[in-house]
């Protein structure tokens, strides 16, 4: 179903009936973007962008999709006819993923005759939403942890198969060093992490048998779970065992702690694997982590080397949405706005350009007109002309490297987790304010 | 990939691995259950079932799947052959759809040899957790507004495509009268509502002509948007267009409100629509609604029929996850206690049973141990044994009879939307505290 060009809203169809019924036909331009930052976000890590242009490309609805419809009412065989034909012929333009970006700032925008660019809307909103949304809430846990270890753990209380899915690479995205998640590995090639649950500790008689047993097993990725039962304790046993294993040439890679004072078991933990002389072991710990969390632990000294981050980053707990929106701002060569109360939208085909300070941070974007060029760098850049893509899919690596890029010239105010006190400057051009108030002395 | 059989944490495959080195193949007992209600639900709505026992007929893993694992290196042949013979062949108990139910208490068994039970715990998880979490929250605006329409209308801002195809469809399990996402309606047979959104009205060149032009297009279903410009004049323009329109034999449904002071609008909209003569028009609100605003308006006497739920809904966004866990209760015949530090669970297989006030409504439940029966109605029901289901699938429509009947019964504290100052009683069964108490004492 998540291929289904029919997950969209109802009134896509019924709209597209009208259109078609009335001929109109002429180009329509939508732009994406958020109205408001969440609470807790300094800024966006845009994300998403390679599935919807897998989407466009493969957008189709099928014969057994028109029969349902049919079977339906209230849709007429010439529009099905059409509907069955429809494909995606427009051009889009993007924020390349992994770009830092704002409110107000048109993260994509859609130029197509208005039945492609209506129909689009409920998936294309729901790919960078929620692809923007974790990858927003996971550059959090990068800069609070620079240099650790930080893996997806949530695919288990993600939102269904997808958000798994789409998460774990958003994470990676944005600097995670991989997922839990197999399918993830296989999908985007992202590396994948984990060893064992507190359940085959529990199925052995005793710990010692469960890591002993583990070590043979996967002699090669011995990571032992030491908080079931008493977390030094494991500990111990783990440094006891640890000659025996070395005999048959296994190392013991590290221990993971998943419960508990985590600072204080590290510590303690710390000091029995250097003692015992495994100090090339780490210590990797989770258990509803977040990015707050993590960096209360790296503030206090705990000696972790490693972060399993699961619910908190794959639902984006603590914003679990975005305020975003696809709305029409052009239609047949004229500039269109909403004026609904609290949620009027800047008209018109727009660009994002972004002012650098001398030492090259960010400092401070304009919204203006696409057609009213400003000084700075542009943002959005062409990536699909006629339903054909530009270039081929940008890998994963290169938008991974473009986030770690981006954040390296944040301003300093943004990076921290706390609200900043100097929201980021976003400056709406003047041609554009002029234009938003002449349409609203247009009557309708 | 959401079919996928690795669509799963990477650990469980090294378990089973080690599982299968260690030749251990005995029968494990799992069971799902919440730690605690998350903050503002006072009850739970089990639901998801019918997901899982599909996942669980259809586990498999591909060759595809295979190679990618010998890829990776760490897994030898001999398990790799038995991971791809892999069946699940267990037993479920479990609660049926629609049944209310609270922390601690198992909402699902899984009894099976342990690699079979380990092997599917992400998935599950991520299934229970998903449909049980929209339900919970949904069934609230059912017991906000009684008697009222209710529509999904989340599917945009939900985390990706199962998320919203299974949000539509523990809405409607809930008491939702429908949803707006078509291929809900295409895989679930659940009713699908929509007519047009702001783009269609500002495409056109005047409200007046987009009205008209949908109504010819859709003459069944004619709710009319009317808070793009002015909601009250748009709303004098509806009564002034309905004439021309019942001429042509078409009547004005509706209208839609989704923005602004909703109550004040439909106060003054229903004014100008009796005066008008459309007294059977009806008026659907729309608009980051969640369940205490559909409260608050009703209780404002806002004359408003139907209500159009997106984000809160589809994200459950008060609380966006639950606190759950799917954990080995049993292994050989053994039973098994967690004991890490706040995440302690009770140990062995068990069965809830639930008591009744005399007026028939909920009183108390009793967690026991499943060998120690209880007086009350015992409520994990066997739904599959040896890997084949017990009863054709049961259908929507059936479970959602059973939340209804659920929430009749539910005591009223419960179905207040805030915290309930006296939560249910969820006793522990005298041998079910002896149990844990015996584990305690037995070192590891």
């Amino acid at each position: 179903m998540s291929r289904s060009a029919l997950l969209t809203d109802f009134y896509q169809l019924t709209m597209l009936q009208a259109y078609f019924d009335e001929g109109m036909q002429d180009t329509a331009v939508f732009e994406f973007f958020v109205r408001a930052l969440p609470p807790g976000r300094n800024f966006l890590l845009a994300a998403g962008l390679e599935q919807v242009l897998s989407y466009l490309e493969q957008f189709r609805v099928t014969e057994a999709e028109l029969a349902w419809l049919r079977e339906q009412g209230g849709f007429r065989e010439p529009f099905l006819a059409a509907l069955g034909a429809l494909r995606f012929c427009g051009d889009v333009h993007a924020l390349p993923e992994g770009t830092a970006c704002f409110a107000d700032e048109p993260l994509l925008r859609i130029t197509a005759p208005i039945a492609q660019a209506q129909v689009v809307e409920s998936r294309l909103l729901s790919l960078l939403h929620l692809s923007t949304l974790i990858a927003s809430k996971a550059v959090r846990s990068v800069l609070a942890a620079p240099g650790k270890l930080l893996v997806d753990f949530g695919m288990r209380r993600a939102h269904g198969a997808e958000a798994g899915l789409l998460a774990a690479r958003a994470a990676y995205l944005a600097g995670f060093s991989g997922t839990a998640t197999v399918a993830a590995g296989i999908e985007f090639g992202i590396p994948v992490f984990g060893t064992m649950a507190h359940s085959y500790i529990e199925a052995h008689a005793d710990e010692v048998s469960a890591f002993r047993a583990f070590a043979h097993s996967s002699p090669a990725n011995v990571v032992l779970l030491i908080d079931t039962y008493d977390t030094e304790r494991a500990a111990e046993k783990v440094v006891a065992l640890a000659p025996e294993l070395a005999r048959a040439g296994i190392r013991v890679r590290g221990v993971r702690l998943d419960s508990g004072d985590l600072a204080a078991h590290a510590r303690a933990v710390r000091a029995i694997l250097d003692r015992g002389g495994l100090r090339e072991a780490t210590i990797f710990s989770s258990g509803n982590l977040d990015e707050w969390k993590v960096r209360q632990l790296l503030a206090a000294g705990a000696p972790i080397d490693g972060f399993g981050i699961g619910t908190a980053l794959d639902t984006s707990s603590d914003a679990p949405f975005l305020d975003c929106a696809y709305k029409l701002q052009e239609y047949a060569g004229e500039p269109r706005r909403k004026h609904s109360e609290g949620k009027a939208t800047w008209p018109g085909c727009k660009q994002v350009y972004r002012h650098l300070a001398p030492d090259g941070s960010f400092d401070h974007d304009v919204v203006a007109l696409a057609g009213d060029p400003q000084p700075g760098t542009p943002l959005l850049l062409p990536v699909m002309r006629g339903g054909k893509r530009l270039a081929p899919a940008e890998t994963l690596a290169s938008a991974r490297a473009r986030a770690a890029a981006e954040m390296a010239r944040l301003p300093p105010q943004l990076r921290q987790l706390a609200p900043s006190s100097a929201p980021y400057r976003v400056e709406i051009a003047p041609g554009l304010r002029a234009l938003a108030a002449e349409l609203d002395r247009v009557p309708h």
